[in-house]
């Protein structure tokens, strides 16, 4: 991948679970030689659940595609000098260090900076004043969960996707590259610092969710499946499968009406009600009743035959899948589906990509998660130029670990 | 905003909705000047819900934060050939364009690019093969709702949250800062293209869900507002709060246990039950046990009480707030509160904030949205080193407008 973007740029990432990890992903995925240091064992996040029958965990591996893995002991004085000079490693390429959660004072930005002044690190925490926050306590500190579900729901719905870090991960991803930018430019290094909370408090702030709330003075009632302020909603079908179909423009409007034969139907309501179903608002008002109209088309078909008409149509709509259906439509097609079934080692194969950001038109075939220490030894030689024997030493003492010698 | 980070580069976003806007706002406000470029009037996200009580969109200001405003006629072909000479203006913190779902041919890589060779291209769309799709319907493919809301639920619950597109707006800009490093080294440009169906396939993958899929050959069932895979779930308080109380690693789970006095509980439960506590597994296969135990403690105490005990012993916990309650607390201590409540002309006060990304200890302020067509002549000055004769001729002819003329 040596034309990749980032090819050359060496960042040493501490971090765990989603977050931080997503975030060095995705710079490993775009070229960046991503050295994951993890204490001899592996960190809190290394058996996280789900995990493959012979135990090692889908989701760490999932998480640190394409990366080196160096262990080190972190309590030791010796392990705790080793990964500051893999941090402060001299070179245009090489002073970058993403961090996640991590409060020792040996890995704080006052100590890495006098060791190299223009190290560029990003800090990711829980909230800004250093409390501990995770993407299921942030959520429900935003007014998500209190939106979310049946509108008979009468307590709040946790979102399953951990949405938070892995913006939180981007975000960090996007400060890092910033600031690696003005360093070329201007040789200033610098630490940002990026709280979950605030990724969160910003986003949905940016939606206009917050002031919307407090010029109602009431928060937004539950609407089920239903797109806010337009129209959108699912529908089943004739196989037990279920559809998701959206109206934002005029243009998808139409063409969804045309094709349901709902044309003359809806003309008449609109005068019948005095409202112009043409517009977003007077769908969203209506959604109710435009979904009641629509849902008898829908469940007298089949998916298939529903496909077919929808896509001929070019009306906005996608079929709802299970996790199994995605496996399965990918294996039933493995040219078309954007996943790959690639090896991992100590797992064997996994459903996967590389970055999603294409520079080709071919689709990038994901380099595997590292074993925890696989490349604590080549790392130690070609970035602080220790000899073999030097190495061993450290992995005789227990202040580094490889595969087998942990 | 001098040393912000991206002082000086120059961006022309032409994109509409969550995605590509939210992607060039975080550009933004890390000091990029991102002009974004709309039809005279306002492209089909102008008035997308909420809106204020005058009919602004809080919405479409809340995402275009820190632009800047051109209103251009684009069917007019001089209305093109300004915006094309606008995305490709010499300069080396120039040539840099970010699109969302934009099909027009004289838009796209192989024209611009012949115009600017080494132009960097970042173009967002639905799925790969140009097919449309919005966040609603990239989520319902990717077996999120079969996951998410009560374990009675029997349909699929959709997230409120637009998280598809908000990471796909970061990792946009991700991309769009990759490939600028790239030519920043060797002068190359070049396109990227991102779909928002393979940022969701490559995120839920990344998590090991599919795999997981696979491997059992069946469904993940739903857990309500349990976290998978260790013990986290949501309690109701003595004065109708709730909170989510989170126990990942031995240390949160310890603290839980003695802040809530059930130590010799669970001590006689893992006997009992054979099984270890202390693990995350163990923890997750009885979460309904231990929820059960936990939940008499919470619920003859009140909010404050349980946020006074919690945080003195460090478990890992947060208050469900409805956007209501954001914005409670935030008029209830508003120097603490990482919210800003800035004045968005057009509108009045907003609630919102500048970058997450932390530079300093200060909070950002942010700057307030664009009105449409508001920086049309200064761009058309500053950039093309149009004259005022110039300018008011394009006015005149309606190839361009600004605030009052269109």
């Amino acid at each position: 991948m040596s034309d990749a973007p980032l090819a050359g740029l060496r960042i040493v990432e501490c971090a765990t679970y989603v977050a931080g990890p997503s975030g060095g992903m995705a710079l490993a995925q775009l070229g960046a030689d991503v050295i994951r240091v993890d204490p001899v064992g592996g960190a809190t996040d290394y058996r996280r659940w789900p995990l493959a029958p012979g135990g090692a965990s889908l989701y760490w591996h999932g998480l640190n595609k394409g990366k080196r893995s160096v262990a080190v002991d972190l309590r030791a004085p010796a392990g705790q000098e080793l990964v500051t000079a893999l941090i402060t490693a001299p070179g245009a390429e090489g002073g970058v260090f993403l961090d996640n959660n991590v409060r020792r004072a040996w890995l704080s930005w006052p100590v890495l900076s006098q060791q190299r002044a223009d190290l560029v690190h990003v800090h990711v925490e829980g909230h800004r004043d250093g409390r501990p926050a995770v993407d299921y306590t942030v959520n429900a500190g935003v007014g998500i969960p209190d939106m979310t579900g049946p509108e008979a729901a009468g307590a709040p719905v946790n979102h399953v996707l951990p949405a938070w870090d892995l913006l939180t991960g981007s975000t960090a991803a996007v400060g890092l590259l910033a600031l690696l930018r003005r360093r070329d430019r201007s040789g200033e290094g610098g630490l940002v610092q990026l709280a979950l909370a605030d990724v969160a408090l910003a986003a949905v702030a940016s939606l206009g969710w917050f002031t919307e709330a407090r010029l109602a003075g009431r928060n937004r009632p539950r609407h089920g499946n239903h797109v806010y302020g337009s129209f959108g909603v699912d529908f089943p079908t004739a196989d037990g499968r279920r559809v998701m179909v959206v109206a934002l423009t005029r243009a998808q409007w139409r063409a969804l009406c045309q094709v349901t034969g709902t044309d003359e139907v809806f003309q008449a309501l609109q005068v019948a009600l005095g409202v112009d179903l043409d517009d977003e608002p007077g769908r969203y008002l209506h959604r109710e009743t435009i979904a009641a109209i629509l849902r008898t088309w829908f469940e007298v078909r089949e998916l298939g035959t529903v496909n077919a008409l929808l896509e001929g149509a070019h009306v906005l709509w996608g079929p709802y899948r299970t996790a199994l259906d995605v496996v399965r439509d990918h294996e039933a097609a493995p040219a078309a589906s954007p996943l790959t079934d690639h090896f991992q080692p100590g797992i064997g194969p996994v459903l996967g990509m590389g970055t999603p950001l294409r520079l080709g038109d071919a689709a990038a075939v994901p380099a595997p998660a590292p074993e925890l220490g696989a490349d604590t030894s080549a790392v130690l030689a070609d970035v602080l130029g220790l000899t073999s024997t030097e190495i061993g030493r450290l992995h005789d003492r227990g202040v580094v670990a490889s595969p087998g010698t942990g």
